[in-house]
């Protein structure tokens, strides 16, 4: 079973820290490939960014069509799932999905802990959408941008144990979900100083592709999610053609 | 006042239908310029091609920043709403936003009508992301694409009458909601068969665009849509950069 | 274009007010009549108060029917805006739906700053049928009675202030919105200090009401809002029978 | 113990009917006096008619204040329910409030079985608000008049049992709801034919309030239901001054 | 008319409150039975003690089949109250769910005070279900466990003034909810201390039971609380045999 | 690793087809080991059945403690989920939760098919409280009895496609979950015919569990599910004492 994560930033150091942690989370059976687009932003922080992003990471899945079962989108806003989902029929995961599934399977409520302010908001539209506004008991931001995670593990670590501590306690949460991808890895450490569940949405879309791809299921095909229509798009690549 | 309207695909027919549309709403002292993107899908039907279309969309506003007092986006799925209202402090109109309030002051329950199946359900999730599912009578499809409403607008409006009439008939839609923008200028000979108010979006957006200039109101700048983070934007040209 | 704007109280004050506010928001091809009924309680703060004043804007609306080509009705409880929508196919408009409909176009997350803790829940309940909930971040009192902004505006000003300010600070709000008449006017100086988009809704509704009218829509008569069943109304005058 | 059971419309016979129907369903110790005002719509079937008809049940509660331990109003809109709430503290029960209550103690999905389409929105609203969303099966019409009722009472029967039957059937519901006080009395019989339980709303209303009479409660005074604020009506009669 | 009351767990002076509770809310001509199972859990504080006492309360049912008009569940986390309703047809009533009733017609907003945090999310699960989420406060814990509300009352009417007090002025509750039969009769005294309404929920079911049999109103059985299917119970007594 | 997957009914012949469901499911080196108890009802349709056959759940957790590192509930309604959550930190994974979590990631709309009428509104409660209901296009009943699907494979597996079909066509279900462990299996067969992902909630149970195992995360023990309080058991064996 091959799987592709996608890393919809630029950011290699990133794409190292996600590589490994999808790594330890995977079968033996298992290859996991971790890419990043060569254009774009160097991290994923509003609307613009993801709308920029989302077409980066159709590019990765498009470039090598049918070489994966499945595929994992690493960042927290899961830009371009939706569309990954009609362009392919491999299963196609978002860590943010993923962890709120996980998360929901442990805890009857739970917190996000994310970067900066502005992308609360988004954050509770993917919530709502995927069907987890009922569990959430909070989102709580570090105020640290994604890239500082990367740059200074410690520091986020430091931050995100402080969110995670007054989530709990002030908040009701009894386990925390890991908002961003720059977080991958510090599930466990938080787990030992906090006492709750920590989920590393990495991790888990790595185990929710697996089991799809193991149970042999597809992306419905049948509507919502068809192969796009078939149409010109104007002055695009061979690739972008449907 | 100057208000940008953008068809975000690439058919200049249907760039012609929406600017008649938009010309014959907007007030004396307002000027609108309607265009399209040089580059992406020549219809919007899906994920993949709303993905590919709202970069595209966002670049029409980067080109010609700060030249427009309001923008309005001529597609029934926004595409690249948020990010529009990042990258500009001047009001961004999407006509599907736009379309449900307006019908929401006219009738307590509506139908949309839109294309072929498989946008239904992106359509639901914009209607309650706006906060409308609760006026929501039904979205009936026409099965036409979109290209087809503009290459033969009788046969078009033929299955808009036979869809409205069963929204009325069968779902107890109260008004009827056109769900694309190449059904622009349909709504007058709508409500004459049907007797009950038909919106077009393309004019209802540019109503609201021209509502909140005249009243000095600018896109809030303070956390969601706040301009983009300073940041590097990967092996992209310089219009990109925040 | 003739919009009737009624002022749901006696105050002759406060109808200055709102009709300076509406007078200042309107196109000018546009003529704006501003009222009060003879009868009803000087202000609305309660369901009592609503429930009278709902049947004095009625007798507004059935006293000069046919005159106008849009009313709205000005008082943030929209007290009779479903029966005005029956006895008349002009559009009617409640300024708190148009509020909020103008202040969700700004921001995922506002405000609403009131008078009296007591009409908190009335609030809440319109909010919710009008599809608003999800976006918004808290209610704010002032405390002040509905006269108090009218007689002493600079009190008004400053409450109104502290109140944008914490709903701001503390509740995540991004935009504000006016919740009461006696507030028309009073949000450029807001939007000054507190630097995010502050929404009146006297000023909003005149615009949703101008968009109506200049696209030629009408109220659906169709069923919910159908003009009232043929039927004695005892002891009444002639004006009220159906 | 005493209650005053308000028909808010004018039609004598329909307040015999509602009598007949709270008689029998009063505990042996509790005095129930049914009126209806001398003015107002002689039935109530829209908006308009409810706006009206409000303020008529506002006065039957203030013309004899005092002299009654709770009241109930016998109109499935429940027209000034929350404006009687804040002019007594005796408890005040809707027939719809009530009826509702019940239901979903013998049932985990109804339908409402009411009068014509019209009603049906205004209906809706109600059940939400009163968080009963969830166990509404349906809203059937008869497309009968709320006045047919008390003058055909056997045509009446003719067509709630149809509604019944294809609610049933082809919704689901395993209770019904009499939507119209005219229905009342008309339970019995229909559970015979039908096999599920039916309830009307007068007999429920009554029980509901005996019981909080019985338990010495009152309606809550502290925030949104206190007395009306101390201040003038403008140019109406002495009882209306709060 | 006879009323079996069930106190869910195995604390006899627990039940003995309960009765008390019970006894004086009762019409002169019921006669209520108050009894505890011989089995289970001394309290009900959590998922595993409710799922061993709902069997308990189906066999307290199922031991006296045929000889009461009604049954009330006395246990705040009404369990067993959907298996009571498929195997009789009298009318079942959880206290939970009768106080949340009674509460909703005295105040729009109210809050539930509880013993410990534990079983909060599962109270908020039943107030889901029975439709009041929308009138729901908050929900206040005293840290008190069940049992100590029977060993020492006047510790716990401290705890549950204290926590009412909070409710009411920083939740907004505008009446309290007793969230724990344990507290059954506690409510007068804090009515008189906090000015608002306060219900006991084992007084309200017993009001809603006799007024659904005095209605004579009976269980449906026409699908979700049919009896129980035909089928062998595996090594379990003749009375559990459906 | 170990995980124990318990059929919570006593049919044997159940037991087996889940096991088979499960072995094929597991990865290499989980051992799975499936068993029913030794009393309780032969199947569960129902409420009545549900609660007799939670406890007898909780026993066969119980009665292994600690030799398992996770927990399978074979049936949809989940008997008893939450309290073996309390009783173990060891992961307990659902069937239904399960399921709709693998449907959601697969297609944005899909059906359940279950067995009869009556367990429908119990199932939408499941689905509920999972956070499922957007995804719900609708349920569909076979009227099978659930001991129907274990003695007759080809007439279960024929009422299926029907059902399914019916789903696609009518309700416009893009995946389908088998709402019942007693139809275990026959995913695959039904994917060929009908063209849409169908979720066999065993084989997804198993592998949820497994990935929750394997990434090392175990039950929150902070609130909710803590272990259940210190407290007697009356008359209950030493095993089921906290």
């Amino acid at each position: 079973m091959r799987i592709k994560v996608i890393n919809p930033n630029t950011t290699a150091a990133m794409t190292a820290e996600i590589d490994e942690s999808a790594q330890k989370a995977k079968e033996p059976g298992t290859e996991v490939v971790t890419v990043n687009p060569p254009q774009g932003p160097v991290s994923i922080e509003g609307y613009y960014d993801e709308h920029v992003a989302a077409v980066q990471v159709l590019g990765e899945v498009l470039r090598e069509r049918d070489k994966f079962d499945a595929y994992v989108i690493a960042c927290f806003g899961d830009p371009g799932l939706e569309g990954v989902r009609e362009i392919t029929d491999a299963p196609a995961v978002g860590i943010c999905q993923a962890a709120l599934q996980l998360a929901s399977t442990l805890a009857p409520r739970f917190s996000i802990l994310t970067v900066i302010p502005r992308v609360t908001v988004d954050i509770h539209r993917r919530v709502e959408e995927y069907g987890f506004s009922r569990f959430l008991a909070s989102t709580r931001t570090t105020n640290l941008a994604v890239t500082e995670f990367s740059s200074n593990r410690q520091a986020g670590e430091k931050a995100l144990l402080e969110a995670g501590r007054k989530a709990i306690i002030e908040d009701g949460a009894e386990a925390l979900v890991l908002g961003c991808a720059g977080m991958a890895g510090l599930d466990k450490r938080m787990e030992q100083d906090l006492g709750v569940p920590v989920i590393d949405g990495v991790a888990a879309a790595v185990k929710i592709a697996e089991s799809l791809v193991r149970l042999g299921k597809k992306t419905s095909k049948i509507s919502s999610y068809k192969y796009p229509e078939k149409k010109e798009f104007t002055g695009m690549e061979k690739i972008w053609q449907p």
